[in-house]
């Protein structure tokens, strides 16, 4: 067994002019790293024959596993079928399977007539396998050469998972005798990075030279990782299990979770168990509360839904915050964020509540109510607390930064008050 | 005048095992674009010595310009400065603007007691041209070799664009003379990209050389991009708005619009323009429309809010569907979001509404109701429409979809009914 090394190389202009964000490399290394492949590299290229060819020359000396996705599309901008033709001294040839599962898409599920641009989309080099491509026109192609693997996979995230999913890594084993790779990510709140490093400066030191410790500070939270490789599943599995008691001990009063979720999903666990319910108000956040909640499957069993009352008029006539509220204290305040929590709760009749109210920025700041200050609160059928918070980023960042903390703010709330 | 070209690293364990997105490198690209700058590769490395060295090596053979970002913060898996020292050759010594401005920050912002490894943050290399980042505590870092530059940057979003937008983007223009790069992007709906390459065909083929044509097929839509770089700025926007022109004319029948903004800002632009307002009753997108309405600033001019009525109680209660309807065709069907549509328009008093309700899956779908299957409304004090849809992708793609084609179907509700 050895360590086996992956490279990822997009390709398309788009991904170089900044006119798309590249997610499909975050889900490939994931997916690979759970079957023991390490990703070594990801490079991005554009839409032109030198650079992806010089790309494949450089991924090669760098890794076992190279993966391409993108332009395999039937457009003139798409090139990178021809190119590996080329690039591997093979031939086009019309792959009969493929053209008969155009034929299909295009008579059964499009309906509408091929075009002969479509049937281009069968034709392959003759030396590469063809990974049937169930969920598009583009099939994959894999490449062997000096026990390296290349494989072409399209751009479009929903095929080029399919064909990682039922192709890619299947086979990925029979080829490669690889190690185990081992995450545990756990997440603190209250104490920034460097503060939490001096706190478990004794453990960093001390841990095996195979075992990575990584911060990943975000949202004003830190998240801790720990990564190790290793031959034997069972030894590491133990090891890591071991370690992570060790440094879940050590930074204790500070632990949100042991578990690499996200917070809307950490909450509607703690829900779920609890066969709770929550609702939510939102004024700031504008239903990113709710989309982060109902992001997740399942969540019809803890989540019931949202008042978005942008408007202030909304505020007073669905949420009935009252006038005197909000003409006394405005609708960035203590008591309009609880009067929304208890509404919403009423009118949803579920056992918990949350309500925002802020201000995301660019404009809208004054003197007295600068960009980044929102109220949240957290109710029950008892109570209802709130708290004031004060950001100090983009428009986007303090959505992102409210939704986080009032997510947290309502666990903390559960935990105290269940 | 030549043309320059840019490289970005990107440094981070977290980005080749798929914990963390890159979207820093989409940012950076579209600034370095807007002052004539082309990327030519981007690259992500792990936080590993050897990788980062080498990549180092085979960027500044790829460009004159080599952005790098992440590993500069105060824990030990950050190792970015240090290396960056040795690379050029230069050793550490304490810069004390950055020293200052680092004590400043917790005494004021933070309002605790500075430790060792923060004041470590002012070390840099003594060989280098310190960028201040007055959003946070690492430096940004200039160097200079052969006639190319490389920056540090931090891996924090805001951190970064601060830096690129106070430093990096006012300096390129002093030290490279380089031409110009134009985009001309437009969005056609109701057409597959093949049948739209054929439509087209005349207009790509007598397409001079220096300009590029893309087709980027997303969420059912296909939008193509004109590219061009050329040294006379004048005469380039000129040919590009001549050569977009014809474009337009040729893809007229499905044109949605001819600017590169996501649907929900087309749609508020429409709105704002008209003077309306719109309300929103979200089931299966659970807040996402509104979240999407709601990201860009001035969204309260013409968004008043929603009901999330995640749970069908809350479609009977808040949003007065009929008990009949509910049990007679159920919370799947054109009489549900019609009703909802209305209801919500009432509520909120607005000129026009959408409504939605949907099977998103993966889970919940039955032989008559299919995961995927949406019924969307669309409503004004006179009227509601409603449209089947049928999407067969990722819950999350799902509800994109879903949100994509309500806001569509608004806009041509408004375009025709207003």
């Amino acid at each position: 067994m050895e360590k086996v090394f992956a490279s990822i190389i997009t390709i398309g202009d788009e991904l170089l002019i900044g006119q798309v964000i590249d997610t499909n490399s975050a889900w490939m290394a994931r997916e690979l790293n759970k079957i023991g492949i390490l990703v070594k590299h990801r490079v991005a290229v554009g839409d032109v024959w030198e650079d992806i060819w010089q790309a494949l020359d450089e991924e090669c000396r760098q890794a076992s596993i190279i993966l391409i996705t993108g332009g395999l599309g039937p457009t003139a901008d798409d090139i990178t079928k021809p190119l590996l033709c080329a690039y591997f001294g093979g031939k086009m040839v019309v792959d009969l399977p493929t053209l008969n599962h155009v034929s299909n898409i295009f008579e059964h599920i499009l309906k509408r007539p091929m075009i002969e641009r479509n049937a281009k989309q069968a034709e392959v080099p003759d030396n590469c396998t063809v990974l049937k491509n169930e969920k598009g026109t583009a099939p994959g192609m894999l490449f062997k050469r000096d026990g390296k693997i290349f494989v072409s996979l399209p751009g479009v995230p929903h095929e080029m998972k399919w064909l990682m999913t039922n192709h890619v890594i299947p086979l990925i084993p029979n080829l490669f005798h690889t190690g185990f790779i081992e995450h545990r990510t756990l997440l603190t709140a209250g104490i920034g990075e460097s503060f939490l490093a001096e706190m478990i400066i004794d453990f960093e030191v001390a841990l095996p030279s195979h075992i990575k410790l990584a911060y990943l500070p975000n949202h004003g939270m830190v998240r801790l990782r720990l990564t190790a490789y290793g031959f034997h599943q069972t030894a590491l599995v133990h090891e890591m299990d071991a370690q992570f008691s060790l440094l879940k001990e050590k930074v204790k009063p500070f632990l949100v979770t042991d578990e690499d979720i996200p917070m809307e999903l950490l909450v509607g666990k703690l829900l779920k168990q609890k066969g709770r319910t929550v609702a939510t108000a939102e004024s700031c956040t504008g239903g990113y509360i709710a989309h982060l909640l109902t992001s997740h499957p399942g969540s019809s069993a803890y989540y019931m839904g949202s008042v978005v009352s942008y408007d202030n008029s909304i505020k007073q006539r669905v949420l009935q915050v009252s006038k005197e509220t909000m003409e006394l204290v405005g609708a960035v305040s203590e008591d309009t964020v609880k009067q929304m929590a208890r509404s919403v709760l009423e009118i949803m009749q579920t056992d918990y509540a949350i309500a925002v109210s802020g201000i995301m920025g660019p404009d809208g700041g004054t003197a007295e109510k600068p960009v980044g200050m929102v109220w949240i609160a957290v109710a029950n059928k008892q109570k209802a607390e709130a708290k004031l918070f004060s950001f100090r980023f983009s428009r986007t960042m303090n959505i992102e930064l409210t939704a986080t903390n009032a997510l947290n703010l309502l666990r903390t709330f559960i935990l105290t008050n269940d």
